[in-house]
């Protein structure tokens, strides 16, 4: 089956809106085993949507598009797909009906303007829209069904589930899920994770390997398909051995088997061992206490970060010795050590990291140029200290490797 | 002239991904005064993507492609353009140097997998990539100059700002800028934004409005357009008057006429200060210190964060009473009144600024339910505290805008 996505509105083309429409609907699809074979977008002009309807008509078998169901006369897209369809838009009943009761819980009358979105093309079936005012429609052009919604993220979204999924399930008899595995890896370029996993389409025919890059992490995922690349059921074997063959290939660089992040990881492994964690900061700049506290119940084992940027703060919050910063600067080893045990004693946890570096894009030298860090690591009969070079050469990519690199340092040596 | 766009890649097919370079590039396109006329999107398919390319070659003038450079299997648009094109693919000396320089800086050898990404078609110039491994190129099909990009955000960016835009303002004569008024405005949703400047297009016809929402705040945009949609020079008085009028209808929630972020502009206000900054934050996890520190040159006035997600936190770091945090728990005004002065005094700094709260799922009551949150201020003469309650109910938005909150408290103290 060949299924493509339209989006049409001026806000896309002027850049002023950036689609995520269209990545909630492929991604609805493949749960559904379909998978998108273009993406198109236009702007709001009657000949130019007419006429990528009428091609998508002749190649695809399903079309998700949005946008262009409102009042004003930009919203052009009922009268495009009657041109694109040959037909004359008429008052359709049911959406009228539905528009009228949807103004009447709210209190207001139709207008005018509002009457225009119940014009539809001759042939097409009102899609209820149960969060706004303008109704979707389906038609068939040529080879093609089309599903038009509106272009507003949460309309879109509930007509997709309530009209549109249940549709081409009953229309096209799609009654299984895909079998999806996802686990993350730190610490490869995504070159090398590639180059390792070059034998699995040889090996695995059956499953599809992909990979995401989400800055620092990678997610690879594998996900089960059958030979016309559609949905293949529940194998869920093969998909157990094929990622038990990648993770043996990436030596010891997955962070996790569920497709997790590095702190969300610590944030279960601290759960687990009932143990606390304090954070000391510097060239993070507060980013690691951040991401930690992104994870919902970390309040349960989060105690403190102390962002100490100042070397007064450095002193007098986590008592870092005025001599070793005297005599090692802040960006030391010594100094990332003394961060983290001033960290876990000032808060009276199990553990504490700590950042001491130099983000940039100013302040490196020939001995610490600009990508240094110093990583500290205090706990129950440790304390200790490495130094990281990185040269991504921006402070945003700096603050987040350093950040990645001090979690995952806590979170090897929770794992151990 | 007929531009358009086209991403490639299957995160973007499967739903992984949302395709936000399609957006910068054609707000990018448009403040050059070049329309885009569509958009498209395919996943990581040969022929598909050559097929693609050749009908793009036969209907537009310029296109800006991204995606599919690096060094993996999946990257196929130097294959795919060279088919379209009828060409070889050579070992391109100049994206081979390129690499070069860049694995050396780095202090890595280039691999065979990199030395791929140097295979381009046999016409195409190589547009160098300061941000990553994959070089760019450029070349000619047909009546189309295409502009291939990696598909890396960050390195995207980049390569358009040094490369493209030069050649595109070169070869098409474009010497001038658009004339473009933008302030960010912090404190009013989109749809009130949008209605209070209603009149806009009426007022001032020569110049489009746009808006961009980047939570929590939006930018809002003049550009100053020509009857034909193009760039109609610098006509900058009428721009200034409209946008003066605008922020006469925005109340005070202009906060920078420049387009800066509120972090921005609470650092150029400290730096014109010559005056310090220190927080305490609970609910925000360290986001606010995060933000503060992306600025550049923060650490001219950024002293401390203490992040004490635990009250015994509060009370050893910051010095909260214990008795304060019994009478009224840690989501108070007083709690955070004494957090800010807490902060402040530990950190020996001008200003200091305070959160508590809850930033959700869990944690909510009838008296303070989630997106509850407490702003504690204290500078010369100054130590006071507020509650708002924001509906969000998200964990993240409510990070991000009780964050954003804390910095505009400090941000209209600081203009007073």
């Amino acid at each position: 089956m060949i299924a493509e996505i339209l989006s049409t509105g001026d806000e896309v083309m002027l850049g002023d809106l950036v689609d995520t429409n269209s990545a909630y609907l492929c991604d609805t699809l493949k749960n559904l085993g379909i998978r998108v074979s273009q993406i198109t977008a236009k702007g709001d002009d009657l000949d130019a949507i007419a006429d990528t309807l009428v091609r998508i008509s002749s190649r695809a078998d399903i079309c998700l598009a949005t946008g262009g169901l409102g009042p004003t006369r930009d919203d052009l897209t009922a009268a495009a797909c009657a041109r694109a369809a040959g037909e004359e838009l008429i008052l359709n009943p049911d959406a009228l009906a539905s528009m009228e009761a949807y103004f009447k819980r709210r209190g207001y009358p139709l207008s005018e303007a509002n009457k225009k979105q119940a014009l539809l093309p001759a042939t097409a079936t009102m899609l209820e829209n149960r969060r706004g005012t303008a109704p979707g429609f389906t038609v068939r052009i040529n080879r093609c069904r089309f599903y038009f919604m509106p272009g507003v993220p949460l309309e879109m979204k509930a007509m997709t589930q309530n009209a549109v999924i249940p549709h081409i399930r009953e229309t096209r008899g799609l009654d299984q899920d895909l079998a999806i595995r996802r686990f993350t890896v730190f610490g490869l370029p995504e070159s090398v994770v590639d180059s390792n996993l070059k034998a699995f389409p040889t090996r695995f025919p059956g499953i599809r390997l992909g990979f995401r890059a989400s800055f620092p992490c990678i997610e690879v995922k594998l996900v089960q398909a059958g030979p016309d690349g559609q949905a293949a059921g529940r194998q869920t074997d093969d998909l157990d051995a094929a990622g038990q063959w990648c993770i043996d290939r990436l030596e010891n660089k997955v962070i996790s088997l569920k497709g997790r992040s590095i702190q969300e990881e610590v944030g279960r492994l601290l759960i687990d061992k009932k143990q606390t964690l304090a954070v000391a900061e510097s060239c993070t700049g507060g980013l690691i206490s951040s991401l930690v506290t992104d994870v919902a119940g970390s309040s349960d084992y989060f105690l403190l970060s102390a962002v100490t940027y100042a070397n007064s703060a450095k002193e007098n919050i986590l008592g870092v010795g005025h001599d070793t910063l005297v005599a090692h600067g802040a960006v030391h080893e010594e100094t990332a050590r003394e961060m983290a045990a001033g960290a876990r004693r000032a808060a009276g946890s199990d553990w504490a990291v700590s950042t001491t570096g130099i983000a940039g894009p100013g302040g490196g030298s020939d001995d610490k140029p600009v990508g240094t860090v110093c990583i500290g690591l205090a706990g129950p009969g440790i304390e200790t200290a490495r130094r990281y070079t990185f040269t991504f050469g921006d402070r945003g990519m700096n603050k987040q490797i350093f950040a990645a690199m001090a979690l995952e340092t806590l979170r090897r040596q929770l794992v151990k």
